[in-house]
Protein backbone atom coordinates (compact mmCIF):
# COMPACT_ATOMS: atom_id res chain seq x y z
CA UNK A 1 0.00 0.00 0.00
CA UNK A 2 1.28 3.70 -0.97
CA UNK A 3 1.63 6.01 1.55
CA UNK A 4 -0.97 8.50 0.62
CA UNK A 5 -3.35 5.11 0.82
CA UNK A 6 -2.12 4.14 4.45
CA UNK A 7 -2.05 7.76 5.57
CA UNK A 8 -5.78 8.26 4.66
CA UNK A 9 -6.56 4.76 6.05
CA UNK A 10 -4.77 4.86 9.11
CA UNK A 11 -6.30 8.77 10.01
CA UNK A 12 -10.02 7.15 9.50
CA UNK A 13 -9.38 3.99 11.88
CA UNK A 14 -7.65 5.84 14.76
CA UNK A 15 -9.93 8.94 13.80
CA UNK A 16 -7.12 11.11 14.71
CA UNK A 17 -5.10 13.68 12.47
CA UNK A 18 -1.99 13.68 15.94
CA UNK A 19 2.09 12.81 15.43
CA UNK A 20 3.53 11.99 18.70
CA UNK A 21 6.91 13.13 17.77
CA UNK A 22 9.46 11.16 19.10
CA UNK A 23 12.46 13.54 20.48
CA UNK A 24 13.86 11.80 23.25
CA UNK A 25 16.41 13.53 25.32
CA UNK A 26 18.09 11.39 27.65
CA UNK A 27 18.15 14.04 30.20
CA UNK A 28 14.48 14.28 30.63
CA UNK A 29 13.12 10.82 31.47
CA UNK A 30 11.28 9.96 34.73
CA UNK A 31 13.27 7.83 37.05
CA UNK A 32 11.42 4.65 36.34
CA UNK A 33 13.03 4.84 33.34
CA UNK A 34 16.27 5.31 34.24
CA UNK A 35 16.31 2.14 36.62
CA UNK A 36 16.11 0.11 33.39
CA UNK A 37 19.01 -1.21 31.47
CA UNK A 38 18.57 0.84 28.26
CA UNK A 39 16.06 3.94 29.29
CA UNK A 40 15.97 5.57 25.50
CA UNK A 41 14.64 1.85 24.26
CA UNK A 42 12.15 1.77 27.63
CA UNK A 43 11.21 5.81 27.38
CA UNK A 44 10.30 5.34 23.75
CA UNK A 45 8.79 1.90 24.13
CA UNK A 46 6.69 3.19 26.94
CA UNK A 47 5.61 6.41 24.67
CA UNK A 48 4.55 4.08 21.98
CA UNK A 49 3.04 1.45 23.96
CA UNK A 50 0.86 3.89 25.71
CA UNK A 51 -0.50 5.94 23.01
CA UNK A 52 -0.58 3.47 19.76
CA UNK A 53 -4.74 3.78 19.98
CA UNK A 54 -4.64 7.85 20.07
CA UNK A 55 -2.61 8.72 17.34
CA UNK A 56 -1.90 8.39 13.34
CA UNK A 57 1.84 7.26 14.10
CA UNK A 58 5.51 8.71 15.22
CA UNK A 59 7.75 11.55 13.90
CA UNK A 60 11.17 9.65 15.07
CA UNK A 61 13.66 12.65 15.19
CA UNK A 62 17.09 11.19 14.49
CA UNK A 63 19.17 13.70 15.98
CA UNK A 64 17.90 13.00 19.32
CA UNK A 65 19.11 9.08 18.86
CA UNK A 66 22.57 9.94 16.88
CA UNK A 67 23.33 11.92 19.82
CA UNK A 68 23.51 8.78 21.67
CA UNK A 69 26.02 7.54 18.97
CA UNK A 70 25.56 3.43 18.21
CA UNK A 71 23.89 2.93 20.91
CA UNK A 72 21.32 5.54 19.90
CA UNK A 73 21.00 3.66 16.42
CA UNK A 74 21.12 0.54 17.64
CA UNK A 75 17.86 1.43 20.16
CA UNK A 76 15.87 3.00 16.92
CA UNK A 77 16.84 0.14 14.64
CA UNK A 78 15.09 -2.07 17.44
CA UNK A 79 12.34 0.46 17.58
CA UNK A 80 12.16 -0.10 13.86
CA UNK A 81 11.55 -3.56 14.16
CA UNK A 82 8.62 -3.50 16.72
CA UNK A 83 6.80 -1.24 14.29
CA UNK A 84 3.17 -1.30 14.40
CA UNK A 85 2.18 -1.36 10.64
CA UNK A 86 -1.05 -0.12 11.30
CA UNK A 87 0.55 3.50 12.41
CA UNK A 88 2.55 5.87 10.35
CA UNK A 89 6.35 6.22 10.66
CA UNK A 90 8.03 9.05 10.36
CA UNK A 91 12.06 9.17 10.12
CA UNK A 92 12.69 13.14 10.75
CA UNK A 93 16.15 13.42 9.41
CA UNK A 94 16.23 16.50 6.95
CA UNK A 95 18.79 15.11 5.01
CA UNK A 96 19.79 16.10 1.36
CA UNK A 97 22.85 15.43 -0.57
CA UNK A 98 24.45 14.93 -4.06
CA UNK A 99 22.44 11.85 -5.74
CA UNK A 100 24.98 8.87 -4.41
CA UNK A 101 24.84 10.04 -1.27
CA UNK A 102 21.18 10.58 -0.98
CA UNK A 103 20.81 6.79 -2.16
CA UNK A 104 22.72 5.99 0.97
CA UNK A 105 20.37 7.72 3.56
CA UNK A 106 17.46 6.31 1.48
CA UNK A 107 18.85 2.77 2.04
CA UNK A 108 19.44 3.72 5.60
CA UNK A 109 16.08 4.61 6.46
CA UNK A 110 13.94 3.75 3.55
CA UNK A 111 14.76 0.46 2.67
CA UNK A 112 16.78 -1.02 6.34
CA UNK A 113 14.68 0.51 8.99
CA UNK A 114 11.58 0.79 6.49
CA UNK A 115 10.09 4.30 7.74
CA UNK A 116 6.90 5.10 5.88
CA UNK A 117 7.96 8.86 5.29
CA UNK A 118 11.13 10.95 5.87
CA UNK A 119 11.79 14.72 5.82
CA UNK A 120 14.01 16.35 3.53
CA UNK A 121 15.71 19.75 3.36
CA UNK A 122 15.42 21.25 -0.26
CA UNK A 123 18.49 23.49 -0.48
CA UNK A 124 20.61 21.06 -3.01
CA UNK A 125 17.25 20.98 -5.52
CA UNK A 126 15.17 18.20 -6.76
CA UNK A 127 17.86 15.93 -7.49
CA UNK A 128 18.81 16.21 -4.22
CA UNK A 129 15.92 14.27 -2.96
CA UNK A 130 15.48 12.09 -6.09
CA UNK A 131 16.70 8.42 -4.51
CA UNK A 132 13.57 9.03 -1.52
CA UNK A 133 11.37 9.50 -4.66
CA UNK A 134 11.90 6.66 -6.12
CA UNK A 135 10.64 4.54 -3.05
CA UNK A 136 7.64 5.66 -4.47
CA UNK A 137 5.44 3.71 -1.75
CA UNK A 138 7.34 6.03 0.48
CA UNK A 139 6.10 9.71 1.15
CA UNK A 140 9.18 12.90 0.80
CA UNK A 141 8.07 15.49 3.26
CA UNK A 142 10.05 18.31 1.64
CA UNK A 143 10.84 21.52 3.94
CA UNK A 144 8.97 24.35 2.85
CA UNK A 145 8.01 26.21 5.93
CA UNK A 146 9.74 25.39 9.21
CA UNK A 147 8.37 26.46 12.68
CA UNK A 148 11.81 27.82 13.61
CA UNK A 149 12.50 31.82 13.93
CA UNK A 150 15.13 31.26 11.48
CA UNK A 151 12.77 29.99 9.05
CA UNK A 152 11.97 34.18 7.99
CA UNK A 153 15.94 34.60 7.11
CA UNK A 154 15.61 32.71 3.42
CA UNK A 155 11.97 30.89 3.42
CA UNK A 156 10.34 33.93 2.96
CA UNK A 157 12.47 36.00 0.48
CA UNK A 158 10.75 37.36 -2.76
CA UNK A 159 11.79 36.04 -5.70
CA UNK A 160 9.96 38.10 -8.13
CA UNK A 161 6.58 37.39 -7.35
CA UNK A 162 6.50 34.59 -5.24
CA UNK A 163 8.01 33.72 -1.71
CA UNK A 164 11.06 31.14 -1.90
CA UNK A 165 9.18 28.53 0.24
CA UNK A 166 6.92 28.68 -2.66
CA UNK A 167 9.31 28.40 -5.24
CA UNK A 168 10.49 25.17 -3.71
CA UNK A 169 6.79 23.94 -3.70
CA UNK A 170 6.34 24.66 -6.96
CA UNK A 171 9.59 23.35 -8.35
CA UNK A 172 9.30 19.76 -6.36
CA UNK A 173 5.70 19.51 -7.62
CA UNK A 174 6.85 19.76 -11.28
CA UNK A 175 9.19 16.80 -10.68
CA UNK A 176 6.48 15.18 -11.65
CA UNK A 177 6.37 12.26 -8.46
CA UNK A 178 3.59 11.87 -6.43
CA UNK A 179 4.77 10.80 -3.69
CA UNK A 180 5.82 14.29 -1.93
CA UNK A 181 4.54 16.70 0.76
CA UNK A 182 5.45 19.02 2.38
CA UNK A 183 6.57 20.63 6.25
CA UNK A 184 4.96 23.56 7.12
CA UNK A 185 5.39 25.11 10.59
CA UNK A 186 1.71 25.35 12.78
CA UNK A 187 2.40 29.26 13.11
CA UNK A 188 2.03 30.13 8.63
CA UNK A 189 -2.01 29.06 9.30
CA UNK A 190 -2.16 31.70 6.35
CA UNK A 191 0.13 30.06 3.82
CA UNK A 192 -0.96 26.85 4.70
CA UNK A 193 -5.17 27.75 3.97
CA UNK A 194 -3.38 28.76 0.96
CA UNK A 195 -1.90 25.77 -0.11
CA UNK A 196 -4.20 23.30 1.13
CA UNK A 197 -6.87 25.35 -0.59
CA UNK A 198 -5.25 24.57 -4.39
CA UNK A 199 -3.72 21.45 -3.57
CA UNK A 200 -6.60 18.67 -2.55
CA UNK A 201 -4.35 16.07 -2.13
CA UNK A 202 -1.15 17.16 -0.85
CA UNK A 203 -0.10 15.94 2.30
CA UNK A 204 0.91 18.27 5.12
CA UNK A 205 3.59 17.70 8.12
CA UNK A 206 2.93 20.08 10.48
CA UNK A 207 5.40 21.05 13.56
CA UNK A 208 5.12 23.29 16.03
CA UNK A 209 1.82 23.20 18.19
CA UNK A 210 2.93 22.97 21.91
CA UNK A 211 6.57 23.31 23.15
CA UNK A 212 6.87 25.70 19.67
CA UNK A 213 3.73 27.43 20.85
CA UNK A 214 1.32 27.67 17.41
CA UNK A 215 -2.26 28.38 17.55
CA UNK A 216 -3.53 25.04 17.19
CA UNK A 217 -7.64 26.46 16.86
CA UNK A 218 -6.66 29.37 14.32
CA UNK A 219 -4.42 26.71 12.24
CA UNK A 220 -7.27 24.02 12.22
CA UNK A 221 -9.77 26.84 10.33
CA UNK A 222 -7.14 26.85 8.05
CA UNK A 223 -6.24 23.63 6.78
CA UNK A 224 -8.31 22.79 3.73
CA UNK A 225 -7.70 19.21 2.98
CA UNK A 226 -7.72 16.50 4.83
CA UNK A 227 -4.27 14.92 4.08
CA UNK A 228 -2.60 16.33 6.87
CA UNK A 229 -1.04 15.04 10.33
CA UNK A 230 0.24 17.63 13.22
CA UNK A 231 3.01 17.13 15.34
CA UNK A 232 3.35 17.70 18.80
CA UNK A 233 6.64 16.65 21.03
CA UNK A 234 7.81 17.41 23.87
CA UNK A 235 4.10 18.40 25.44
CA UNK A 236 3.03 14.74 24.67
CA UNK A 237 6.64 12.99 25.94
CA UNK A 238 6.88 15.09 29.23
CA UNK A 239 3.78 15.88 29.81
CA UNK A 240 4.15 13.74 33.12
CA UNK A 241 7.82 15.17 34.02
CA UNK A 242 7.03 15.73 37.83
CA UNK A 243 5.97 11.87 38.12
CA UNK A 244 7.74 8.94 38.69
CA UNK A 245 4.66 6.68 38.99
CA UNK A 246 4.05 4.72 35.29
CA UNK A 247 0.51 4.74 36.10
CA UNK A 248 0.43 8.52 36.78
CA UNK A 249 2.81 9.64 33.78
CA UNK A 250 0.79 7.18 31.48
CA UNK A 251 -2.36 9.12 32.40
CA UNK A 252 -1.00 12.33 31.74
CA UNK A 253 0.62 11.37 28.42
CA UNK A 254 -2.89 9.91 27.20
CA UNK A 255 -4.65 12.80 28.29
CA UNK A 256 -2.46 15.45 26.72
CA UNK A 257 -2.81 13.12 22.94
CA UNK A 258 -6.83 13.48 23.78
CA UNK A 259 -7.05 17.12 24.43
CA UNK A 260 -4.33 17.65 21.14
CA UNK A 261 -6.74 15.15 19.12
CA UNK A 262 -9.66 17.34 20.69
CA UNK A 263 -8.05 20.48 19.92
CA UNK A 264 -7.64 19.18 16.46
CA UNK A 265 -11.42 18.42 15.98
CA UNK B 1 43.46 25.48 19.02
CA UNK B 2 40.81 27.04 16.87
CA UNK B 3 40.01 25.64 13.36
CA UNK B 4 41.54 28.73 11.25
CA UNK B 5 44.90 28.48 13.00
CA UNK B 6 44.92 24.29 12.67
CA UNK B 7 44.07 24.72 9.00
CA UNK B 8 46.89 27.49 8.32
CA UNK B 9 49.35 24.98 10.31
CA UNK B 10 48.23 22.06 8.58
CA UNK B 11 48.04 22.99 5.06
CA UNK B 12 51.57 24.29 5.95
CA UNK B 13 52.40 21.48 7.55
CA UNK B 14 51.90 18.76 4.61
CA UNK B 15 52.24 21.09 2.32
CA UNK B 16 48.67 19.96 0.58
CA UNK B 17 45.14 21.83 0.41
CA UNK B 18 43.79 17.98 -0.01
CA UNK B 19 40.71 16.67 1.40
CA UNK B 20 40.11 12.39 1.13
CA UNK B 21 36.53 12.30 0.93
CA UNK B 22 35.51 8.75 2.94
CA UNK B 23 32.32 7.94 1.17
CA UNK B 24 33.16 4.21 1.76
CA UNK B 25 30.54 1.74 -0.13
CA UNK B 26 30.68 -1.18 0.99
CA UNK B 27 30.36 -2.93 -2.12
CA UNK B 28 33.41 -1.24 -3.63
CA UNK B 29 36.22 -2.86 -1.59
CA UNK B 30 38.98 -4.54 -2.64
CA UNK B 31 39.08 -8.14 -2.18
CA UNK B 32 41.55 -8.22 0.13
CA UNK B 33 39.34 -6.02 2.36
CA UNK B 34 36.43 -8.21 2.53
CA UNK B 35 38.45 -11.00 4.34
CA UNK B 36 38.72 -8.78 7.47
CA UNK B 37 35.82 -8.86 10.06
CA UNK B 38 34.41 -5.59 9.99
CA UNK B 39 35.70 -4.32 5.90
CA UNK B 40 34.05 -0.94 6.41
CA UNK B 41 36.75 -0.33 9.64
CA UNK B 42 39.61 -1.93 7.68
CA UNK B 43 38.77 -0.24 4.09
CA UNK B 44 38.77 3.29 5.93
CA UNK B 45 41.40 2.62 8.12
CA UNK B 46 43.90 1.57 5.23
CA UNK B 47 42.79 4.61 3.31
CA UNK B 48 43.78 7.05 6.27
CA UNK B 49 46.54 4.76 7.18
CA UNK B 50 47.95 5.12 3.61
CA UNK B 51 47.84 8.64 3.10
CA UNK B 52 48.17 10.45 5.97
CA UNK B 53 51.48 12.47 4.80
CA UNK B 54 49.58 13.27 1.41
CA UNK B 55 46.87 15.30 2.71
CA UNK B 56 45.24 17.59 5.01
CA UNK B 57 42.86 16.25 6.37
CA UNK B 58 39.59 13.41 5.67
CA UNK B 59 35.80 14.56 4.62
CA UNK B 60 33.75 12.19 6.30
CA UNK B 61 30.51 10.99 4.18
CA UNK B 62 28.20 10.46 7.31
CA UNK B 63 25.35 8.67 4.66
CA UNK B 64 28.04 6.06 3.78
CA UNK B 65 27.80 4.87 7.55
CA UNK B 66 24.55 5.47 8.54
CA UNK B 67 23.80 3.25 5.20
CA UNK B 68 25.34 0.43 7.50
CA UNK B 69 23.12 0.73 10.63
CA UNK B 70 24.56 0.91 14.00
CA UNK B 71 27.71 -0.93 13.23
CA UNK B 72 28.29 1.73 11.00
CA UNK B 73 28.24 4.65 13.12
CA UNK B 74 30.48 2.14 15.54
CA UNK B 75 32.70 2.20 12.84
CA UNK B 76 32.43 5.76 12.76
CA UNK B 77 33.35 6.30 16.06
CA UNK B 78 36.63 3.84 16.18
CA UNK B 79 37.92 5.88 13.56
CA UNK B 80 37.55 8.70 15.16
CA UNK B 81 38.77 7.79 18.12
CA UNK B 82 41.97 7.29 16.36
CA UNK B 83 41.89 10.60 14.74
CA UNK B 84 45.31 12.05 13.95
CA UNK B 85 45.59 14.69 15.60
CA UNK B 86 48.15 16.79 13.17
CA UNK B 87 44.85 16.31 10.02
CA UNK B 88 41.47 17.99 9.47
CA UNK B 89 39.09 16.00 10.27
CA UNK B 90 35.21 17.19 8.99
CA UNK B 91 31.91 15.60 9.38
CA UNK B 92 29.69 16.13 6.10
CA UNK B 93 26.44 15.55 7.55
CA UNK B 94 24.52 18.69 5.83
CA UNK B 95 22.05 18.74 8.94
CA UNK B 96 20.13 21.62 9.95
CA UNK B 97 17.00 21.82 12.35
CA UNK B 98 15.53 24.22 14.98
CA UNK B 99 18.03 24.93 17.68
CA UNK B 100 17.16 22.30 20.50
CA UNK B 101 17.71 19.47 17.19
CA UNK B 102 20.85 20.65 15.72
CA UNK B 103 21.79 20.84 19.38
CA UNK B 104 21.50 17.29 19.68
CA UNK B 105 23.73 16.63 16.21
CA UNK B 106 26.40 18.97 17.26
CA UNK B 107 26.79 16.80 20.29
CA UNK B 108 27.06 13.54 18.32
CA UNK B 109 29.77 15.27 15.67
CA UNK B 110 31.73 17.98 17.68
CA UNK B 111 31.38 17.02 21.24
CA UNK B 112 31.18 13.30 21.34
CA UNK B 113 33.24 12.18 17.83
CA UNK B 114 35.51 15.41 18.16
CA UNK B 115 35.02 16.40 14.44
CA UNK B 116 36.93 19.48 13.66
CA UNK B 117 34.53 21.03 11.30
CA UNK B 118 30.70 20.40 10.41
CA UNK B 119 28.63 20.75 6.51
CA UNK B 120 25.50 22.89 7.66
CA UNK B 121 22.45 22.69 5.25
CA UNK B 122 20.91 26.32 5.56
CA UNK B 123 17.34 26.40 4.21
CA UNK B 124 16.17 26.29 7.62
CA UNK B 125 18.26 29.90 8.62
CA UNK B 126 21.26 31.23 10.86
CA UNK B 127 19.27 30.15 13.67
CA UNK B 128 19.64 26.18 12.40
CA UNK B 129 23.25 26.49 12.71
CA UNK B 130 23.47 28.13 15.71
CA UNK B 131 24.16 24.98 18.04
CA UNK B 132 27.57 24.27 15.79
CA UNK B 133 29.10 27.60 15.56
CA UNK B 134 28.46 28.62 19.25
CA UNK B 135 31.48 25.43 19.49
CA UNK B 136 33.85 28.49 18.58
CA UNK B 137 36.67 26.13 18.15
CA UNK B 138 35.10 24.27 15.68
CA UNK B 139 34.33 25.42 11.92
CA UNK B 140 30.83 25.44 10.18
CA UNK B 141 30.99 25.42 6.59
CA UNK B 142 27.53 26.25 5.32
CA UNK B 143 26.86 24.92 2.32
CA UNK B 144 26.73 28.31 -0.79
CA UNK B 145 27.06 26.64 -4.19
CA UNK B 146 26.89 22.31 -4.25
CA UNK B 147 28.41 20.34 -6.61
CA UNK B 148 25.51 18.55 -8.23
CA UNK B 149 22.86 19.37 -11.15
CA UNK B 150 20.34 20.60 -8.85
CA UNK B 151 22.01 23.31 -7.38
CA UNK B 152 20.99 25.25 -9.65
CA UNK B 153 17.38 25.13 -8.90
CA UNK B 154 16.99 27.34 -5.94
CA UNK B 155 20.91 28.37 -5.44
CA UNK B 156 21.14 30.36 -8.65
CA UNK B 157 18.07 32.12 -8.42
CA UNK B 158 17.73 35.99 -8.23
CA UNK B 159 17.15 38.03 -5.46
CA UNK B 160 16.71 40.96 -6.23
CA UNK B 161 20.08 41.90 -7.21
CA UNK B 162 21.58 39.24 -5.62
CA UNK B 163 21.92 35.10 -6.55
CA UNK B 164 20.59 33.33 -3.82
CA UNK B 165 23.98 31.51 -2.73
CA UNK B 166 25.17 34.98 -2.18
CA UNK B 167 22.20 36.13 -0.02
CA UNK B 168 23.24 32.78 2.32
CA UNK B 169 26.64 33.99 2.51
CA UNK B 170 25.50 37.56 3.61
CA UNK B 171 23.14 36.32 6.06
CA UNK B 172 25.36 33.98 7.84
CA UNK B 173 28.83 36.31 7.70
CA UNK B 174 26.23 39.24 9.16
CA UNK B 175 25.75 36.85 12.23
CA UNK B 176 29.25 37.64 13.62
CA UNK B 177 30.65 34.19 14.26
CA UNK B 178 33.73 34.15 12.90
CA UNK B 179 34.18 30.20 12.92
CA UNK B 180 32.37 30.28 9.34
CA UNK B 181 33.30 28.93 6.42
CA UNK B 182 31.37 27.56 2.88
CA UNK B 183 30.99 24.51 0.32
CA UNK B 184 31.15 25.83 -3.16
CA UNK B 185 31.51 23.08 -5.57
CA UNK B 186 34.74 23.52 -8.26
CA UNK B 187 32.48 23.89 -11.24
CA UNK B 188 31.59 27.40 -9.89
CA UNK B 189 35.33 28.63 -10.62
CA UNK B 190 33.89 32.06 -11.30
CA UNK B 191 31.96 32.35 -8.08
CA UNK B 192 34.63 31.14 -6.23
CA UNK B 193 37.03 33.68 -7.61
CA UNK B 194 34.46 36.48 -6.49
CA UNK B 195 34.03 35.55 -2.85
CA UNK B 196 37.76 34.92 -2.65
CA UNK B 197 38.93 38.05 -3.80
CA UNK B 198 36.75 39.68 -1.36
CA UNK B 199 36.74 37.90 2.10
CA UNK B 200 40.92 37.24 2.76
CA UNK B 201 40.23 34.50 4.96
CA UNK B 202 36.84 32.99 4.32
CA UNK B 203 37.83 28.82 4.41
CA UNK B 204 36.21 26.85 1.25
CA UNK B 205 35.70 23.45 1.00
CA UNK B 206 35.43 22.73 -2.46
CA UNK B 207 33.86 19.38 -3.56
CA UNK B 208 33.04 18.39 -6.80
CA UNK B 209 36.72 17.63 -8.33
CA UNK B 210 37.67 13.95 -9.89
CA UNK B 211 34.73 11.68 -10.09
CA UNK B 212 32.44 14.61 -10.18
CA UNK B 213 34.14 16.15 -13.08
CA UNK B 214 35.12 19.43 -12.46
CA UNK B 215 37.88 21.08 -13.95
CA UNK B 216 41.01 21.66 -11.32
CA UNK B 217 43.48 23.79 -13.71
CA UNK B 218 40.39 26.56 -14.18
CA UNK B 219 39.45 26.21 -11.14
CA UNK B 220 43.24 26.79 -8.91
CA UNK B 221 43.49 29.97 -11.39
CA UNK B 222 40.33 31.43 -9.32
CA UNK B 223 40.83 30.47 -6.05
CA UNK B 224 42.19 34.08 -4.36
CA UNK B 225 42.52 33.24 -0.83
CA UNK B 226 44.97 30.54 0.93
CA UNK B 227 41.81 29.28 3.51
CA UNK B 228 40.71 26.47 1.10
CA UNK B 229 40.60 22.87 0.87
CA UNK B 230 39.86 20.53 -2.32
CA UNK B 231 37.88 17.43 -1.56
CA UNK B 232 38.62 14.59 -3.81
CA UNK B 233 36.51 10.92 -2.67
CA UNK B 234 36.05 8.40 -5.05
CA UNK B 235 39.14 9.28 -6.90
CA UNK B 236 41.02 8.57 -4.43
CA UNK B 237 39.77 5.67 -2.57
CA UNK B 238 38.54 3.63 -5.51
CA UNK B 239 42.19 4.07 -7.59
CA UNK B 240 43.33 0.65 -7.59
CA UNK B 241 39.92 -0.55 -7.66
CA UNK B 242 40.88 -3.97 -10.45
CA UNK B 243 43.75 -4.71 -8.15
CA UNK B 244 43.78 -7.29 -5.05
CA UNK B 245 47.20 -6.26 -4.08
CA UNK B 246 47.41 -4.16 -0.79
CA UNK B 247 50.52 -3.10 -2.03
CA UNK B 248 49.73 -2.01 -5.40
CA UNK B 249 46.01 -0.69 -4.37
CA UNK B 250 48.10 1.45 -1.39
CA UNK B 251 50.44 2.51 -4.95
CA UNK B 252 47.61 3.65 -6.75
CA UNK B 253 45.89 5.31 -3.78
CA UNK B 254 48.78 7.50 -2.96
CA UNK B 255 49.89 8.20 -7.05
CA UNK B 256 46.24 10.02 -7.20
CA UNK B 257 46.86 11.90 -3.93
CA UNK B 258 49.83 13.14 -5.48
CA UNK B 259 48.87 13.60 -8.95
CA UNK B 260 46.18 15.47 -7.34
CA UNK B 261 48.40 18.10 -4.71
CA UNK B 262 50.56 18.38 -8.08
CA UNK B 263 47.76 19.82 -10.24
CA UNK B 264 46.46 21.40 -7.15
CA UNK B 265 49.88 23.63 -6.75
Amino acid sequence: MDYKNKLKKTVRKKNSHLIAGIDPDVTKFPEFIYKKKNPLYEFCRFIIEKTSDLVAGYKFNIAFFEAEGHIGIETLEQLLKEKKEDLIYICDAKRGDIGNTSEQYAKAYLDKMNFDAITVSPYMGVDSAEPFLKRQDKLVYVLALTSNKGSKDFQKLWIGSKLFYELVIEKFLESGYSNLGFVMGADYAKEINRITSVKENIPLLIPGIGAQGGDIENLMKNIKNDSYLINSGRNILYAGKYDDNPKIYEEKVRLECVNLNNAIK
